[in-house]
């Protein structure tokens, strides 16, 4: 799609988000095919299925962390709830396409943790970028709780120069 | 659930949201029943459901106005690509719940239109609120195009004192 | 779409499906539109989402019998898991259909009850017909079990004569 | 689940499924990850998200065999709408199982392709098993036609001695 509000879009609305490599961070990447199922009548990956990819971006990101969401809930009895969403769509994706998913966490987590999205089409093309805000629940009590230890434990190193 | 971090949302990011009555603007309400396969392993409402919702908004709003959506794409050869969504989850959904979608238009469309959401539990609790920024594309020529007349044409005398 | 596969599968697939009324059956109707999430790349409605539109003839036919599914699990602790699920595709939906789903129990439920669905577009053609077996299952125990009494009574007046 | 139907379910209803190997026929495994989204409110992998499943293994299959899809629609201008679906659920799936999906092409196609699907939990349990019929539309004119040359060329091999 060639049209200039998508163009100022580029230029402008990733500033914050494809900024400049900082030192201090932790960064994963996923590939993701786009399937029939999750196309729509113009053809185009429908926007409401990018939640479940990003999702898929931060649980993958923590296994690569060697955490397994799954454990989180078992052994630990703390689950993560979505606290909010934000997402941009520069262009579009389609049919069969392969994404890269990249997943940042830019700072350490505290009563809540950020992770940012960037998906890429294969020839490198930047298609869509957002966050999602998660908060960490005590599963027992259903209290609101800081981050784990184990989950912290993991992330620091990644955060101390 | 009760938790601080949940109650601050209520209190401080819904402010905006959901201001005083403005005089003029388009406001729309309609009813979605969550269904068990948009339930999630935690017993909420999955966040990646939401989108779906606001589509059902927008599009129930259209027709309301008297703008069957189908038509703009089929008859007017407009179609209108989402260029972002933000939504905050403030307390989760639950099965069977028959929860209110209000959409609202704000001000009047020109090269993009934004419809914002706030999604109510039955007995009146706001769990959801969020917007989505779509522009409109000439289906002939794929390029950006400022608002249909026809659409314009229904939203103005809400925007008229 | 005109061919002659297709109206061989209505010349003969549907002949039990929608053979003569039965008089003793239960049968409900719900209507359902075709949103654009559900559209797919061929600009029909994609296949994958028939079951949760099954899921929703079910869960409103027992609701029209006096029984609402979250109450089954809450106050009964019995759950419905699906055993097996049957659909034949006789023409394809679209965007923004104002599809109806006819809903039928044929015969009194034992071990298992199955569900019947048809669905009929606005000019009431037949769409899709097929049919989902589930089972009762004790939530303390996880075990299956026969269809509970709270059930029975409510289909009861309708198998007999 | 312990339960007596489900076991009479794998002793008797896959009998015709996961027969003996026949020395004619094409068989692919690809894994899928069960992800939150796809969970439900019980826990499992909700019934609907199977359809999704089997397309992902039909057009892995196909990947394999050496078509890409897309291209069967875009360069061939054929699109293989699905005819009918059958699944039976032996044993639920949870969140983060990494599950195998067999897909089996057990004869030739002609006017029609049958799939046959089986899916594997990681330690080799079966717990679903399915199939999908599809037909073949010249997208020209929107008539069925027999199984594309194409397609049948790369099949062929596998069903001589």
């Amino acid at each position: 799609m060639k049209n200039s509000i998508f163009d100022l879009f580029l230029a402008t609305l990733f500033a914050s988000t494809t900024s400049k490599l900082k030192e201090t961070m932790f960064t994963h990447e996923t590939k993701i095919r786009v399937r029939y199922a999750e196309t729509d009548k113009m053809g185009y990956l429908y926007y409401g299925h990018y939640p479940k990819f990003y999702e898929i971006g931060r649980v993958e990101a923590m296994r690569d962390l060697g955490i397994r969401y799954l454990d989180l809930e078992e052994k630990y009895q703390v689950m993560m709830p979505v606290m909010s969403l934000n997402m941009r769509f520069v262009r579009p994706a389609y049919y069969d396409d392969l994404l890269t998913l990249k997943t940042i966490i830019r700072k350490l987590p505290g009563e809540t943790i950020t992770y940012h999205h960037e998906m890429y089409r294969e020839d490198g093309t930047l298609l869509n970028g957002g966050s999602v805000k998660l908060c960490f629940v005590n599963m027992k009590n259903d209290e609101t709780i800081a981050v784990p230890t184990v989950l912290m434990d993991k992330l620091d190193p990644f955060f101390t120069i």
